[in-house]
């Protein structure tokens, strides 16, 4: 029944017609999952992924087991979401983190279901992944108390997990099931995907006082995309954007670990956005296993090299957070938002999450249209520690490629802008849009993509 | 130049298609402009809408003069946008509001071109259109410094007014030119029009102590409608969501007058949302000029009668923001966020605008898909006074034709939801979502639309 009548329904058909759309071709974006030298990945590390049933197409895996072969337990930091509908799989690795005193030597993950929003039974499932992963380890001289797992979902809210596939998947596993070279955490970083086009992997070596280390880490997410902005005051608060895992051999204390990944989680997945939407189970976890040979004292955060590694664990999350951005559903476009000249970091940043965020300015991009009134209005609608002088800003558009940037506003004067050369920089898939509030001297960077035709189609029929 | 050479964008075409998009019929929003009778509008306003120039098509007006014909000047309220980039126009507005002691006697209006990002020239541009307006009016007694005229402009950003076109068609105007029956309010409401397809003019007649009154009104604004938050605390400082203005023959004193607006816009255009981006123009005028027959004194606020003309006001101004709404660019769906049970008023009206804003909960609209999982999550997202206890949450589609709600989320826990009656309701044009926090007795209601092909179509190319 239609309030109008079921007679109106067909009157908005016959009064308007149907009209078609034609998306502009989209980038490949296949080409950003590439292959990885075996020597990158990190040394005492064991893992795989498998089809456990979760996912009807037997082909697709769905599960993701990996596993710290060092003799000792692993540091282990964690940032969780910060919704209030926290996801049964986020409660519970909580609370191993916290029981754990930052030490673990698991994560298991499933794709294909959230758990969450399914209430106590939920919770009994997360933990029977828990202990079933367990189980696959050395018994650990750890009391029964504590857990060595973390757990990990991503799919549709609301269903409950079909555990008892999941549970004989996980236990199934031999040690010949698993293993450490490309195409081991390659199976592992496919099982985390849900609407994802392509698995985002990625590794490198660092060195720190003169030794050489490894990182690896794989991440999945291309909707429900978006962080809050509240600076993390305690583990259990603190969040992420999407589901990621870092692993390295490097000794790293559980509270140095901590400290550095809720420094990288603000520069890297808080600093991207998709749709604006935040998840229920938003969740990046790091083991750090000290296995690289010869390394044995854990670096503190009082310790020189602290601040070499936590530099390179935010390089590294950055890398792994722009791959959702590349991934964006329905994205064309890569473009980084920096804002500069902002009276504090947390202004910068929240002036760059609203540009990200607006559909105006995300439909304007998708139309390469070089619309910076809609920038404007989007930087001038965030209320800022100190209130913005119009006459001060400057926004340009610059191009990925190197050559000149764009002034499109001069300290609040619109240029005569080069409509041809706009167009130019906006065809491109990647560019940047600066903006100087011309206020102080600190400055954040987002990265986010453009709306698409493609982005209401996925959404618009998600579940059908 | 593209980053990766020119030859990769070609790959990108040939690797992918370009598929195409049917969208849904539209509903016939036409139907919403309505035939009011003369009786409807109040005594004392004469007023037109005509073309000017603006606008290159002569068959469309683009500039709006209302007249207050009584005696003696009419009492004023205004908000403003609180986006710190404000247009000209509302700086001026601001300051004849704040010089005249809440007094004045005209409006004028262009659309085609906001005068926002137009520096020193688009206020000089502003002061001209207020000069030339205030000319049309006999001499009042108020000194050389006060004016008499409030002005708005919408449209393109960035861009100067064609001012002496605009100046030559508020001077050609001579009495004869304006009117005070339905035609001559429909042409000023039509020449408030940009991207909107039917013009938003509504008419009532009320009492008050036993006489009667009348109150009309239009807006416009179909994109870049979206308010800030925060409860306004100086007139300088108010904001709406879009263009309108509410004239009325009672008698009201200006402070009056700028108290009920204030109470009605945070009810009416601050709660509704089409794409979550606050513009730099909003801004809505009220004038009281006390020309209905046999009415003399002003109502105070301390005034018995009070209480009624504030509940009047806002009710028409929430009907007229509501045809913001049915107007949202790209719109198939109009839906009213019902948010209950929260601690306080602003945390209701928090999580309501978070709900209708989601890009995922938006895309679902539009797709008919009732995923009460994305409603779930952008509620979980806004922190609230008092933390959301997620066992005591319910949500509930309910449809505009009075039939039975249908509970999806009773205390957290997801109902086995009949998907035929979801779709069912979801296919109407106008349905409810009710979310009820259980966690206090306060409430508020938002009025959003969905997000279609045709909008990303109709903001991917707006200046092409």
């Amino acid at each position: 029944m239609n309030r109008f009548g079921p007679s109106v329904w067909h009157r908005f058909s016959s009064t308007s017609s149907s009209p078609t759309f034609v998306a502009k071709p989209a980038p490949a974006k296949a080409r950003h999952h590439v292959q990885i030298p075996n020597t990158s990945f990190p040394h005492g590390y064991s893992l795989t992924g498998v089809h456990c049933g979760v996912k009807k197409n037997p082909s697709i895996l769905d599960l993701t087991v990996i596993l710290s072969t060092s003799s000792k337990p692993a540091s282990a930091a964690a940032c969780f979401t910060r919704n209030a509908f926290k996801a049964a799989p986020v409660l519970v690795s909580q609370d191993v983190l916290e029981k754990s005193a930052g030490r673990a030597r698991a994560i298991v993950t499933n794709s294909g279901c959230a758990n969450a929003v399914t209430g106590k039974q939920g919770l009994e499932d997360a933990w029977a992944m828990v202990k079933a992963t367990d189980a696959l380890l050395p018994k650990s001289e750890a009391s029964e108390a504590t857990h060595d797992t973390f757990v990990m979902s991503t799919g549709v809210i609301g269903q409950n997990l079909p555990i008892s596939k999941i549970l004989s998947g996980i236990s199934s596993l031999v040690p010949s099931s698993l293993g450490s070279d490309f195409a081991a955490w390659e199976r592992a970083a496919k099982a985390f995907m849900t609407t994802d086009t392509f698995p985002k992997l990625r590794a490198r070596t660092f060195s720190l006082g003169g030794q050489t280390f490894r990182m690896a880490g794989m991440d999945k997410g291309a909707g429900m995309i978006h962080p809050d902005m509240g600076p993390p005051t305690h583990p259990s608060q603190l969040h992420a954007t999407l589901l990621g895992c870092i692993l390295t051999d490097a000794a790293v204390s559980p509270q140095a670990l901590q400290s550095a990944l809720t420094y990288a989680v603000d520069r890297s997945f808080n600093s991207i956005s998709v749709d604006g939407d935040m998840s229920t189970n938003d969740t990046i976890v790091v083991l750090a296993n000290g296995a690289a040979a010869g390394e044995t004292k854990e670096i503190e955060e009082h310790d020189p090299l602290f601040p070499a590694f936590r530099e390179e664990l935010t390089s590294f999350a950055a890398e792994l957070a722009q791959l959702v951005v590349r991934d964006g559903e329905g994205a064309t476009k890569f473009v980084t938002v920096s804002v500069e000249g902002a009276p504090t970091f947390t202004d910068a940043h929240r002036v760059a999450s609203k540009i990200s965020t607006s559909a105006l300015v995300k439909t304007a991009l998708y139309g390469e249209d070089a619309n910076w009134g809609r920038i404007l209005a989007a930087t001038g609608s965030v209320p800022l520690s100190t209130p913005i002088d119009p006459y001060r800003v400057n926004v340009t558009f610059v191009p990925a490629d190197g050559s000149t940037p764009l002034p499109v506003l001069v300290r609040g004067e619109p240029e005569l802008v080069d409509e041809v050369r706009a167009k130019e920089i906006l065809s491109e898939e990647d560019f940047e849009i600066k903006v100087d509030l011309g206020l102080g001297s600190e400055c954040a960077q987002y990265w986010t993509c453009d709306f698409s035709y493609e982005y209401v189609r996925i959404n618009g029929d998600y579940r059908s």
